[in-house]
């Protein structure tokens, strides 16, 4: 049964609009088109094929190519058939799966009928492009469920991250997904801010390694020498906003936006080419990112050289009017963003803006080159002429072991032992523990997961521990709800604690999506924003109280966010924080908590002592840091766990570094290298960081230490190993005013096991000449 | 004696420093001035006198000029004689009095001996002029102590501001001041930041209309049309900081910066001509605004027509490489400086940055243009032409009954009732009170305040409630320190609460200057941020607990900041918040606890929910307000206590307001008219403001409300009147990329209590045509 799932105003709207095609190029309308036409023909280049396909094209459908078909179906793989029908013949580029509820076996063929039926019985039989999120991987249940973004991103291994995107991509092509929306580059530097859980962290470099790796993995051609799938760098720019709110506005200037808020996108640029880009909901500096044609206009097109079609976030068109109050009304906001360049529209609500575009013939320069640059696209993902994956590639790709065994990988080392006073890790003889805290049988999945407990899979951190210790060994007692202080029992949780060897609190945020049973309990994911970083609701009390019973006790942390641990929580022992670890968070954790996996996740945010210190990045300016002697509260500023760090089992023992060269030309590559030993008793690996600063010269304010490069190492006890980080000398440069500077004078790199300077292991000075 | 007041370093590198002319003008140092040359006779004009002046200048007289000699006096009005000699051959533009724990009458004698002595003895007889600092009043003792600039804002009473600045002013000129280092016009909207008590407020428009009496009251022409003081209008930009750290770096761009961070400048310089400007310690998007030639030069002289003297900061000279890291040395700083369009250097510390300009010829132009302004304004000001004040006018101006009865008034205005669950006014048969907390015998001044506890004029709040009740009705027990936890007895205070029929809680912060016995308390006040709003120390825990006790309470909160009094204060029956009041706040507080005094102070900064809300203030932007559905904690966006806010013991009706007109052209005035009624017992007054919003076609994202005019009504009981407000139609305009703009349009103007939607009486639309 196809049942309603789409919103009202969509319906009432979608039937009232009246689709007139203008003057231009009307005659068009009616050409029939043969089928040897050469944008049907396979051979010829897309340059060709595009212009031939433009050729037949009357204004309207110009049009209808810039919007498309948002969310299709809504739970149990339904959608409404008369809205569609409306829809489809005025908003025909793109598709969107929808639900993330539903199983990919069940949602995949209807999407395949759907955009195959449309394919063949429109006059010019453009395909949809099928466009999907993905932030823990396909958003769609049946799927291998990764960790997400943040929690990759403290993995700090590129080749696993690659074999993961690398799985994700897979899926998605036998999912029919063309067009991912990720990744998301925008460095995370206010905590507050809900979406930190979608990001690599807060670092603009690092960012940008990530960023390379997922566009270069992503776009990869496939046998016939299409793109498998094109990404999405977004969200130009973002999020710094006012008061860590999502959605609010950034004050901000164009030497920060060069070296910081754009410079991810700047090294993705350099190294390869995304096939499109999606402006922030943001406005900064009072122009909405969808209608700046400042930031659109002469910093991406003119300046960074970006070619790719610039995609809208949903609703972000109409949002110049709904959101920013800009202008006279959703349609006017449409013309704004067509001028301003954005050129497509992910459409989830009617009106999206763009409909009215068709009154408006003096937009045609705009509207030719955007469909001139969407149907490029769909040429090179070859939607003209690869056929939708059948049923077996869906079978043999989703949830394989390999893809399987990646995520379990991604998941242990993603995962951060931010303390240990030695109860870490747990013997064998453990007995005799009680799990305590609202999320020992929850996987946090992040905004964008497609997730639900009913799935057998999704093992919790108390199955994974019962698996291990015995079920008879652990006592789960939640106490306390995430947020709601209904139904609360802290005495039991206690009476647990004082009963129980060991004492695990499970703790953390909901950080869950918009169909999630724990929605009601959100304070972290889009949409969310958490003026405090201490646990919500009554955890903060669990906590203490559990903690005054006095039992070893093991902090174990779920949430795409950093919490305020410098109080309270520092009563234990030990504290893990397991982010978002997907499908394989509560295994993974255990399996660290037992010593067989020897943690090495690095955090890629940092942790600041107090809730009201933010913005908190590592890579603060020097007059940021200038008067520390009058804080209040004291230490605030320093964070207490910083970006970088991560603890580990075993220890490790790096010499002094050397560089190949003394002195660089600007063209040059810095080879530092070192040795590095494994001096403890279990194996482990290292992330070994270099950041830089310089030491005279510069026309701007510079942070004092920037990440330039960094390595991980794997070691068995005792072995030791020289290990290098190559250095492109164009990395030590910096804008000032969007022109690239890279002045000669004295450069000190620092080889580090974390951001803080207390962990800058040696230093040694090269020279630019 | 004259003894050793000066650094170190300053002396070290005098003596170092060669002092060679260069080539340029060399031959004009060894000129004879002749007595009646065309510069020294008053007849001549400003123009004639400074270029004649000119042709007599050789190169090194000309640097010279561009700094001076700070702090002279340190305490016990003492100075190093050798020192001085030393830097007074280098440093020859400007002079300062120094220590503020100087008695005026002991110091300017002095000062007015050295400055007496070095025009006579120079060879071309220029005067120093003396500049000093001013947040309430003259920084020497012996003056009128006014509330600091953040409560003088509170009154909202114009009038009576510039009763107050005229009373200063006029202290100053008897003590030979010359030049002011104020007003402070920048918008506070970190909460966070130190330096708010030194500020207007918030509101970019309300700070202009503070900044705009300030400058024509100061600089008001004397019998003989000579300026009486030049201000300074300051910091060009601050302080929205990261992370609200003293001095940290601002992020933003220009449309924040025409639109809020340069906006009450922009409203000073359409109706005055402040004599200079200072620029900020802050780096503004990564360039130090003291070597920010975009700033300086594009924006303030080119677009905003700026024309007076730029004068740096102490230390912001140098600082651009010893804070911000930028160029080679401090050298270099002074260069950079001088091309950004820096023209004199505030001199504290040396070297300021300026010595090494004599080997730069190439600085000539600049160094010519700023002799000639200074020049200019040492004429202005009649430095050459009247002689420095004399001991009788001294003595008749200083602390006179009319000073003292402004100082007064203004501490009875300024004073902001947040809340009042009845218990006020106290009724005079109160009896048996405690007052409890650090502050009941301190008077909290601010960072530049001239003030010691010694002054018999300082009466503390617990001084005056005795005054009021008798010494055997009041039992004072501070329980804690502000800050230390040293000595604390909080047992000895819920003793005191539990046999006192009504208590007074005394709270806040040590917001004090460097001389002050408070300074290791100190978490407010310039050079101190408080990430966290609670009250500092352990007054927390002493109101928790006095506030258990149950009694009928009273919190008195004193320092320069808005404080987190969302939850435990909530407690208190009352809340009186006395910022930073003057010498009168004692008396003024309790004036207003027994009902003498109605109060009438209203807030000028938000106070938030909770700490971690920040900046914080009533015009955001639509969409940093668009999503607030899941904030944690609940309800942190909307402050708890909003700009505009203060309570009285009467209560108003406000009329339904009526325009003058209908429709209005960009040159008119709109008249706003309502009638408003004292309904309540006390006689009492209402500040009755002006918000406004525009309907649409808004070119970039502009706030839903802001401030646009307001007035103070005094009201008998059940008396009523007409009041109106005149607001020129330009105020609803703004700026795009720095051009000014009006959108022809509806607007709607919201007759109001407070920034508060819900404090909105009513609304009228009126059309820009």
């Amino acid at each position: 049964m196809r049942g309603l799932v789409m919103k009202a105003l969509y319906f009432a709207l979608a039937t009232s609009l009246a689709i007139a095609d203008s003057t231009l190029d009307g005659s068009k309308c009616n050409l029939t088109v043969p089928s040897d036409a050469v944008y049907l023909t396979a051979s010829a280049t897309t340059d060709e094929r595009v212009n031939d396909l433009l050729d037949y094209m009357c204004w309207s459908e110009k049009i209808a190519q810039l919007t498309g078909i948002g969310g299709l179906l809504g739970s149990n793989v339904t959608y409404n058939t008369t809205l569609y029908d409306q829809l489809s013949s005025i908003h025909q580029g793109s598709i969107s799966p929808g639900s993330y509820l539903n199983y990919a076996s069940d949602a995949v063929p209807v999407i395949k009928d759907v955009i195959e039926e449309f394919t063949n019985n429109s006059r010019l039989h453009i395909p949809y492009v099928n466009i999907a999120d993905s932030v823990n991987g396909v958003t769609l249940l049946g799927t291998t469920f990764f960790p997400a973004t943040i929690s990759m991103s403290m993995s700090w291994n590129l080749d696993l991250f690659k074999q993961a995107v690398t799985a994700i991509r897979d899926e998605m092509v036998a999912c029919g997904i063309n067009w991912v929306l990720s990744p998301d580059l925008d460095p995370a530097r206010d905590p507050r801010h809900g979406r930190v859980g979608e990001t690599y962290g807060e670092d603009a470099f690092l960012n940008g390694e990530y960023g390379i790796t997922y566009v270069e993995t992503m776009q990869e051609s496939d046998e016939n020498s299409f793109m498998k799938i094109a990404t999405t760098v977004k969200h130009f720019l973002y999020p710094t906003s006012v008061g860590g709110i999502n959605s609010g506005s950034i004050d901000t200037g164009i030497n920060n936006i060069f070296n910081v808020l754009a410079y991810p996108y700047i090294r993705v640029f350099r190294k390869t080419t995304p096939a499109s880009l999606m402006p922030s909901y943001a406005s900064i500096d009072r122009v909405p990112s969808h209608a700046n044609k400042g930031l659109l206009q002469d910093i991406l097109r003119d300046t960074l050289g970006f070619k790719g079609v610039i995609l809208s976030d949903a609703d972000g068109v109409s949002g110049i009017y709904n959101q920013h109050k800009i202008g006279q009304d959703v349609y006017d906001a449409g013309a704004r963003a067509l001028e301003a360049g954005v050129q497509s529209v992910l459409a989830i609500q009617f009106p999206t803006g763009f409909e009215e575009v068709i009154n408006t013939p003096s937009l045609a320069p705009q509207v030719n080159e955007a469909v001139t640059n969407l149907l490029r696209l769909k040429f090179t993902l070859g939607l003209f002429d690869k056929s939708f994956p059948d049923q077996a590639q869906l079978n043999s790709t989703l949830r394989s072991d390999e893809h399987l065994a990646i995520a379990q990988n991604m998941s242990r080392e993603s995962i951060v032992l931010l303390k240990n006073d030695g109860l870490l890790p747990l013997p064998s003889t453990t007995s005799n523990v009680a799990v305590i805290g609202p999320l020992g049988d929850k996987i946090i999945p992040g905004t964008y997961a497609a997730w639900t407990n009913a799935d057998n899979h999704n093992k919790t951190f108390v199955d994974a521990l019962k698996g291990w210790l015995g079920e008879d060994q652990v006592n789960f007692v939640p106490g306390v709800q995430v947020l709601s202080s209904e139904n609360a029992d802290i005495a039991s949780a206690v009476t647990a604690a004082t009963a129980a060897e060991i004492v695990i609190l499970t703790l953390g945020a909901a950080t869950v999506g918009w169909d999630d049973p724990l929605l009601s309990q959100k304070t972290d994911g889009e949409g969310a924003t958490h003026g405090s970083l201490t646990f919500p609701g009554l955890q903060e009390d669990l906590l203490a109280q559990v903690l005054a019973v006095g039992k070893p006790t093991i902090l174990v942390i779920s949430g795409g966010q950093a919490f305020e641990l410098s109080g309270t929580a520092q009563g234990a022992s030990a504290i893990v924080h397991s982010f978002l670890a997907g499908e394989y968070t509560g295994q993974a954790v255990v399996d660290i908590l037992r010593g067989l996996v020897n943690p090495s996740g690095k955090l890629t945010i940092s942790f600041p002592n107090a809730s009201p210190v933010n913005p908190i990045y590592y890579d603060l300016l020097p007059s940021d840091w200038s008067s520390t002697a009058m804080n209040w509260p004291q230490l605030t500023l320093p964070a207490l766990y910083p970006f970088g760090f991560g603890l580990s089992y075993t220890n490790f023992s790096i010499s002094s570094p050397s560089a190949d060269q003394d002195e660089y030309s600007q063209d040059g590559t810095i080879t530092v290298s070192f040795s590095i030993e494994n001096t403890g008793a279990f194996a482990g690996k290292q992330v070994v960081q270099v950041y830089f600063g310089q030491s005279s010269g510069a026309s701007i304010e510079l942070p004092s230490k920037r990440l330039v490069g960094f390595t991980k190492v794997d070691l068995q006890p005792g072995e030791q190993r020289t290990a290098s980080i190559a250095i492109p000398v164009i990395e030590l440069g910096y804008f000032v005013n969007g022109q690239f500077t890279l002045d000669k004078t004295i450069y000190t790199l620092y080889v580090a096991t974390s951001s803080a300077s207390s962990d800058f292991v040696s230093a040694l000075n090269v020279t630019l000449v």
